[in-house]
C-alpha cells in the first residue's frame, strides 16, 4: 500500500494508490504551522486516508511526502519551508516513527511534476511549470524525475530576463518569478479581493488598460518560461500547474497570443511550436500527492535518477 | 575500429579511437564548400586517418560525423549547414557508400559535448557551452547525450535575456548569442584584425574604456548562460568550448568577476557556486571528432537517449 502526502501552506492532500497507480482513497485536511503542527497534521492525514481506504496503519508499505522548501532527499530533512513556519525538520524520521512506515520526502513541485506525468499518461520528456506563490518547474524524462546534479533542476523562476525588472525575493532583478507567479501578480495588481487573479482577469476582460497590461506581462513571463524549458531541456510538453493554472484557458489564451506575436519576427521560434506544446493541469488532480506516493515507493533513490 | 569526423567551416578533424576510447590516430585537412566538396573532403579525411592509423578501409566498423547545422539523426540528413554551403545533404548515405561503413551524423556541438565529457573523464550531469560563431550547449548525463524531445536540447543561444538588446539572427531580440559568441563580439567590436577577440582583450587589458565595456558584456552573457544551464538542467559542471574558449583564463576571469558581483546581492545565487562549476575546454582536444566517433559506435540510437 503506497501512500502520498502533499503538505501545502493551508492544507494536506493524502492519497492511497492502488497497484496500477490509480487513486484508491483521498482526504484533505488543514495544515498547522510550525514543525510540531506540521508533523501532527501529516500524521492525522495518514491515519484518515488509511481509514478512508478501509485499511490499517500496518498495511502501509511506503509513504512519500511532497513539501515546499529545500529538501534533502537522502535524509528526508526539510529546510526553509517558510510558508509552513519550518526552519529545519527531520520529517522522514519523525513522521516515519509515528506511523511505522518508511517515509521519503521531496520538494512539492518536483513531486507534482511526477504526479502530473503519471496522471496525464505522458511519455518522453515533459515538464510541470508551477505558477504558485513562486515559479518553479519539474522535469520528468521517460517517467523518471530529473533532479539535477544538486537537486536544483527546474528552478527557472530565478532566471532573470529583464535587467530593468523588479527585485526578486532571491536578490536578483527581473527574474521570471517576479512577473509570472502569484507573488508577481500581487505586486503588479495590489488587491484585497479574495481571488486577486480573478479580479485582474475580469478587469482585463472588461477593458481596464492597467489590467490588460498586467495580464500581458504575466503572459509574457509564462511564454518566456516555456521558451526557456524548450531551449534547454527540450521537453515535448509543458503542463502548467499551481494556483494560477486554475485560470485555465483564460491564462493560456493570452500566453498563446504573446507567442504568436513573437513568432511573427522569428521563423526559428515558429519552428519550436511552443503554443502547441503547452496545456493546463486539470484542477483537483492531487498531482503532488500522487507523485509523492510514487517517489515514496521507489526501491532506491537511484531509481528516480536518470541513469543511462 | 571506430572513426570520428568533425566537419567545420574551414577544416575536418578525423580521429580513430582505440578500444578504451583513446585517440589512436588524428589528421586535420581543409574543408571544401558545397555538398559535393564536403563529401569529398570527408572521404579524404577518412582515407587519410586510416593510413595514419596503419589500417585499411575494411577495418572501419563505424563512423560518426559531427557537423554544424540541423541534423536528422535518424536518417543522417544535414540541413541548413550555412557555413558549409550545404542546404540539404544525405551525408550518412552518401559517405557511407563511398567508404563502405555505417555512418551516423550528429550536430557538432552535441558531438563535442559528448567528446569533452569523455576526454575530461566527467561523470554525472555536465554541459559543454560552445562559444563559436553562435552559442549553443550540449548536455550529457551519466555519459549519455541528452538530445531532448525534438533534438533541440541545449539551444540556449536563442534565449533572450535583454528586451532592449540587439536583433539576433534568429529574429528575436537580445538573445544570449547576440553578446556571448564570435558573431556577438564581431558586432560589438568591429575589426579587421586576424584575431579580433585577442585584439579586444588586449585593448581591455590596456584600459580602453570601450573594450572594457564590450569584454564586460561578453562576460555577463557567458555568466547568464551558466546560470541558465544550472537553473534548468542543473549540470554539475559547464565546460566552455568553441573559438572563444581559446582565450582561456582571460575569458574565465571576467566571467567569474561578473558572477561575484551578482552574488553580492543574492544569497540564492551564491548558493549555486557557479564560479566553481565552470572550466575551459583545453585547446587541441578534438572533442567533436572524439564525440562523433562515440556516437557513431553506439549500437542503436536509443542507446544515446536518456532512458530510465
Amino acid at each position: 500500500m503506497r501512500l502520498g502526502l502533499d503538505i501545502g501552506g493551508t492544507k494536506i492532500d493524502a492519497v492511497v494508490l492502488d497497484d496500477d497507480g490509480g487513486v484508491r482513497a483521498h482526504v484533505r485536511i488543514p495544515t498547522g504551522t510550525g514543525p510540531e503542527a506540521v508533523v501532527t497534521s501529516a500524521e492525522r492525514a495518514v491515519r484518515e486516508v488509511v481509514i478512508q481506504d478501509g485499511s490499517e496503519l500496518d498495511d502501509i508499505q511506503t509513504i512519500g511526502v511532497g513539501i515546499p522548501g529545500m529538501v534533502d532527499t537522502e535524509t528526508g530533512h526539510v529546510h526553509h519551508a517558510v510558508n509552513l513556519g519550518v526552519a529545519d525538520l527531520a520529517l522522514a524520521d519523525v513522521l516515519g516513527e509515528r506511523v511505522g512506515a518508511r517515509v521519503r520526502v521531496e520538494n512539492d513541485v518536483k513531486a507534482a511534476s511526477l504526479g502530473a506525468y503519471h496522471l496525464l499518461q505522458l511519455d518522453g520528456a515533459a515538464a510541470l511549470l508551477n505558477l504558485g506563490t513562486g515559479m518553479a518547474a519539474g522535469v520528468v524524462v521517460n517517467g523518471v524525475l530529473w533532479r539535477g546534479a544538486r537537486g536544483g533542476a527546474g528552478e527557472i523562476g530565478h532566471i532573470p530576463f529583464d535587467p530593468f525588472g523588479a527585485v526578486c525575493s532571491c536578490g536578483q532583478r527581473g527574474c521570471l518569478e517576479t512577473v509570472a507567479s502569484g507573488s508577481g501578480l500581487a505586486r503588479m495588481w495590489p488587491s484585497s479581493a479574495p481571488l486577486p487573479a480573478l479580479e485582474l482577469f475580469d478587469a482585463a476582460d472588461a477593458g481596464d488598460p492597467r489590467a490588460l497590461q498586467v495580464r500581458r506581462t504575466i503572459a509574457a513571463g509564462v511564454a518566456s518560461a516555456l521558451r526557456v524549458l524548450v531551449l534547454t531541456v527540450d521537453v515535448e510538453l509543458v503542463v502548467i500547474g499551481g494556483g494560477l493554472s486554475n485560470l485555465g484557458d483564460r491564462l493560456l489564451a493570452p500566453v498563446r497570443e504573446v507567442l504568436t506575436e513573437w513568432e511573427h519576427d522569428s521563423a526559428f521560434l515558429r519552428s519550436l511550436e511552443l503554443g502547441e506544446r503547452v496545456r493546463m493541469l486539470p484542477p483537483h488532480l492531487s498531482a503532488a500527492a500522487v507523485g509523492a506516493a510514487l517517489i515514496g515507493s521507489t526501491e532506491t533513490l537511484d531509481a528516480v535518477e536518470p541513469v543511462a
